[in-house]
């Protein structure tokens, strides 16, 4: 049985985290996964994950946002208007490298089929790469696929490890996915949610460190066999998304803040951007509602004072930090495309570690 | 019959230009149209039109490339990985607004197809909207069409106007579509070429500006019925892609103040960048092979001196701003969707207008 | 008897302009001088502007700004804190190239001696090269200058062509220096002022344009010298410094959009920027106000929609082409360093071009 | 007796490091501190730090650089030419905020002094904020502290700690400075060095940690006291210039990447950011000869392949990592303006806890 990591009784930081420790804790944040799994007549372990925000509002009531590439090997749509305009106004679609442009276009059209007037036509689509173990030239996926991620988007606990666009993910050459933390901070009276999700599909074994401890190094290749033996192309392809989410009224410049603060999270775990790696993290903002009609108002907003902002920052690094570890932890081991298999981590194997080794 | 500027006798700048003048004089760079144009079941006026560098070897010798965006109300896929690395590794794609991800998907499975040990899976697509001639809803365009576009690419004169993905274009308020221009230069004793091409939909008619004379205002509404009378969803949605090829030893860096040149002649004519403008400038230099094998070696490049650049961002001003005037004097009226027409500019009238003023 | 372009009858565009038809226009944007000239011991042909906003409350009522490098050939300090925070916190110098720094640390002495308890000490100065006419070698300038420029900060008209930092400058191969210019737009019932003051240091006699009359071809060298027929270190050094000022309230985002805008009036008159030339735009909006305390309070703010700015992207264009076109039919013939001379556009034969081409 | 990490016993990291674990290893680059320290007439713990490439010869033969703001609230000048031009043409120095601008004039100055025919008049200069133990409002320093930097400046072993530009500093609330270190990769047969060095005046106690181990939370305010008990301005400003260099022939894209690497080695230690502090970080590449002469030739380049660049990235992120650990273990307890005391790590507490702990 897989278990999330505060399950095995390590925490991330000092921190709070909100009721369900997900993404979801921020106020109308949804998660809905489409996992695709079969094995005829091409091997499909795939799919698509998608957060939608505002209780899937988003598409007229925008959410302010940007994004920091920090190893730009990867794919996501819609960043010019992002950086333009500092604003959010589709669900966010993580899946496979090769149908970014598939889900896209499904969210275009379901963008013209259920909100005509405000159709927002440039929404954001993005990647990891998951053809070690899915037979991703097969192309999987259809609109089908995307309406149903949406349709399945609730509130609450989120599925984690092998769903949605994380099914065939490999994180830290242990089997990865998707995870997800969050973490409630008080700012001058009011508190506030941070929440982070995580495709997490990058990383050495051997960097791989939780709460500081070395756990990539104790459990070596001949503890738990690495993946990759036979890299697809010659080169290792791996890749991470980030997304943060929080409730705080934030501006653009501030989301764009967040969002390389998932740098933070990601380099503590052990992550260092290797060259084929397409990490990417995006932040968004809903404490402030940017509906898309009346066009004709000025808008009326809050924001926080930058100098307030350090609590969120820490946040933001615990939340992905966190996110990132319950992606490995909750991944159960996975065959797939060609017999291949990724093993998760072993959980007695890091319990027994971190018991020896936390004792501060 | 519609012609091209210097059909009309009117040329920009003084530079000479190469022997089509058109993108493809840059050695190797070839240009194809797939266009798409019925009216039933539903009206289609749109398609999808690639720029081929390196005679298709583009997908494993790969070119140095850098974007600007001046106003990001636009989509262009590859972005993150051509900031990162620098290069391009594609063909460029330039479609409709609501296809740019099934273009992208398309071009993904093309590699996976044509070259399959050093696939390039973060291709190049872009977009402009033409939903006020097009039924864009429909999504009519498929794998096909990308198949068909990048096997229609050829060197030589380059097909203008309503073709490709410029069919259902409108610029300046006139019909728009796309356009193609060149220029050589010479630095220390060797010729170099920039070429560009443009899918114009972009622009006011009062702005529009030929060689400086504010053609726009003298041909008003009056004159010719201006489109756009009921602009979808309540603003007008326009935009401009431009590709700047080159075939100079640029480096990355280099290749951005191309694109960003590409400002330059877009503002003669009259752009400024409205809020619902896409206008994303890619450049791209071929004179330095990058080739995908063998991935162990050193490479070894020429690069020009930054203090030697100012004739190609000469060319880069001239051979934009001849590009959008030669998508507007070769695009024909075209009736589209819900009877809506565009009509392209009264050649004669321009010409009447432009001999009364250019005597210069 | 030197002229601002619309007293030869010249206009640009067709929005109104503030009272001044200068960045004053703007409330609260003052602008103060110290011009610096001296043949002895080594000739002076310097100074400073400084473009104070908030009627000096700046220091401690920040400004939501952004800035635009279309050609980064140039200084300006306190970037990397504009990029992150989107404010502007202090006044804004601009002087010769060789003393941006010992400017900056004046403006850091300034805020310190003047507004102890919310001292700004990343502030913004930038600079263009005047080593033509002045003897640059010498560093003339001191923080005395810098506080005289400060003190002698006015709202009004502003003086214009060979003054401040703008005292030695040369553009499009006349005489140079500052140039101011306003437009008021109306966007819902309200008004908001645009205006632009610039340093204008760059550009080609042969491409200038005034309203679109390439009036740098009629008036050749052999009407008029050119200078730099000895440039200096074997390459023309040539900047242009643009600041954009509006009372709309703009966010950060907003505010880059305005800064990049001014590419367009720019590239009207005739710049394409060379390699040469330090061509910063940064725009600044008053709209709403951001004071350094109470520290703990969220900030209230108003946002004109992306949607409502294109009357404000019209502004910025027209106010920039009109400034540089300001601060050459003002500047004068100027002789200095090494009894060189940089001749004012003759504006006899400036009006004579205009009155016969101008018919439209 | 300060002592590096490393006579400490804690390596960080498993790979090499060059000769003297500085970033004086990589060849050619020489370091050179002035440091300023008195207590009458006004108190002062400052100086300058001057990181030389090329032996001094970079003032014309420039290298490959660029940079990468993890969070922007601090200054360093030249950055829009190193992005126009991916390059840097000048020493970088390091000093304090007040005095950032002097000292970048007189970085002129000694350019036009030196280097008349190809002056480079664009110089980086840096600066992160010593006004908690330096009385910063009296501007100690001047133009001749800046020309002994430069002359005091040699290669092999770096003096770290309480010198130079990091006179003054506090990293992580004990006392910081300059730190320095190295390694030495292997590439396809090839050796190549990255040097790293930093000015670290960042980062929260609680959060400080050695090779993973949280040493900060383990010697608390009971066992040695904060600094910063009345944070100057109501709020703890700080910061970290981190300098990388190597030897690779990379180009600018790719010494944008390495400068980001340097988040992963500052994450590590504890660093995130907060919103006071200027964490910028620069990286030059020298692999390549970039001669300002002749000035018509095209230059050739070499380049190592994106996908050899790991080693590189890892060993950033390591010697980053041991930089900032190499500023803390070396700086001295010093006392300062005002009275107030910084107290260096206790160097006996840390050596227990890392063998406590340090098992794996």
């Amino acid at each position: 049985m897989r278990k999330r990591l505060r399950e095995l009784g390590i925490e991330i930081g000092t921190l709070p985290t909100g009721k369900y420790n997900a993404i979801t804790d921020v106020a109308g944040v949804l998660v809905g996964h489409r996992t695709v799994i079969y094995d005829e007549p091409r091997v499909a372990r795939t799919g698509v994950t998608m957060i939608v925000p505002r209780n899937n509002e988003i598409w007229h009531n925008y959410a302010f946002a940007a994004y920091h590439s920090f190893n730009g090997n990867g794919g996501m749509t819609g960043l010019p208007w992002m950086d333009e305009s500092g604003m959010l106004g589709s669900a966010i679609a993580i899946t496979n490298t090769h149908q970014m442009g598939v889900v896209r276009d499904a969210m275009v059209a379901y963008s013209v089929e259920n909100d005509y007037k405000d159709a927002f036509i440039l929404p954001v689509a993005s990647e990891t790469y998951d053809g070690w173990l899915n037979d991703i030239d097969a192309f999987h996926l259809t609109k089908e696929h995307v309406d149903e991620a949406i349709a399945n988007s609730v509130s609450g606990p989120v599925e984690e490890g092998n769903v949605g666009g994380g099914t065939g993910m490999i994180c830290h050459d242990f089997k990865g996915g998707i995870g997800t933390s969050s973490r409630v901070v008080e700012i001058e009276g009011e508190q506030y949610t941070v929440g982070a999700l995580v495709q997490a599909n990058h990383g050495d074994r051997e960097l791989l460190r939780v709460d500081g401890i070395p756990v990539g190094r104790m459990i070596g290749a001949d503890k738990v066999p690495l993946p990759w033996i036979t890299p697809p192309q010659g080169t290792r392809t791996s890749s991470i998304i980030i997304i943060v989410a929080t409730d705080a009224p934030l501006l653009p410049v501030q989301c764009k803040r967040l969002a390389q603060r998932a740098t933070i999270g990601y380099a503590r775990v052990g992550g260092t951007g290797h060259n084929g790696s397409g990490d990417i993290f995006l932040a968004f903002a809903t404490g402030n509602d940017l509906p898309a009609r009346p066009r004709t108002q000025l808008r009326s907003l809050r924001m926080l004072r930058h100098q307030q902002l350090n609590p969120l920052f820490n946040a933001t690094a615990d939340a992905v930090e966190e996110s990132i570890l319950n992606a490995i932890t909750t991944a159960e081991t996975m065959t797939g495309y060609m017999g291949r298999t990724a093993y998760g981590i072993p959980l007695d194997q890091l319990e027994e570690i971190m018991k020896i080794h936390r004792k501060w």
